[in-house]
């Protein structure tokens, strides 16, 4: 077996989305437990500049998404964003899951070299090869997002530990 | 171009390493116009329960040049994990790239397969292909510190973006 762009994507993102799914219940748990507004957890930011829980999930999912499309070729709806609930961001990772679960892993094999153009800001665009663009911006963006959300939880003393991050294999 | 287990892993490693090591210079740069104790920031935690910033930086280090050593067969010398300055962490940064650059690609590629045996906490190992050890342990441990780390300098005020964290390709 050899790596192939579907081994070195798909099997992640939906790893990586099941553990994210998991933690959602335990910090939903927590604020429940606490009896504490639940959106003191969601609309969190570490810094007044970084984006809050709510938009890291939705970015952590759009990542791997919008990522998986491009260098597939298979077309994704546009979602509206407006998730706000433990409940709706679980929601947006199903649905994320479902549709990376319905991507065929040929659409994606053997695209190390094509040429995937994709939006950088609101008014640019990048062009990278595919394996570039997997293994240098979509990998690093998404495990970016996936592990400040772990953090900005565990920072509001939600109870969690590596294993929530890398989930049982 | 096909993905190898090299191309999968020292690029990416040394990429980010060296970005990492850009943004510790920011952090003593801030530390130093502030004019506040750098211990501060490197002895933070995002909670009581969190490795501080230096062992962020030092298990990043680690993760990238232990993985390599298992998947590839290259020998690798033990460190004393006794830094605790910026100019310490930016060192160690340092050896770890130079050692990476030492190991050539070949000595990694064709190891999907190999089983790799690891430690796991104090008192077990375990053992996983060489593909699966990269992309679903050594990969989400590596991005998981260097996403923690800049997290600690965002919460504490050092002024850094994204574009740190990615680096310029």
């Amino acid at each position: 077996m050899t790596i192939s762009m579907s081994s070195a994507s798909l099997p992640i993102f939906k790893t990586m989305l099941g553990n994210l799914r998991n933690i959602l219940d335990k910090a939903a748990a927590h604020a429940q437990a606490r009896r504490f507004d639940p959106g003191n957890l969601t609309q969190y930011r570490l810094a007044p500049d970084m984006l809050p829980f709510t938009r890291q999930i939705l970015i952590a999912c759009d990542t791997a998404r919008l990522g998986v499309s491009r260098i597939s070729g298979v077309d994704t709806p546009r979602f509206e964003d407006d998730e706000s609930t433990f409940d709706q961001l679980k929601a947006r990772i199903d649905k994320t899951l479902e549709w990376l679960d319905s991507v065929p892993s040929d659409k994606l094999d053997g695209t190390e070299d094509k040429e995937i153009t994709f939006p950088v800001g609101r008014e640019s665009t990048r062009t990278m090869k595919g394996q570039a663009y997997l293994t240098h911006w979509l990998l690093p963006n998404f495990f970016f997002h996936v592990t400040t959300a772990y953090a900005i939880l565990r920072h509001n003393g939600v109870e969690l530990g590596k294993a929530d991050y890398l989930g049982s294999r």
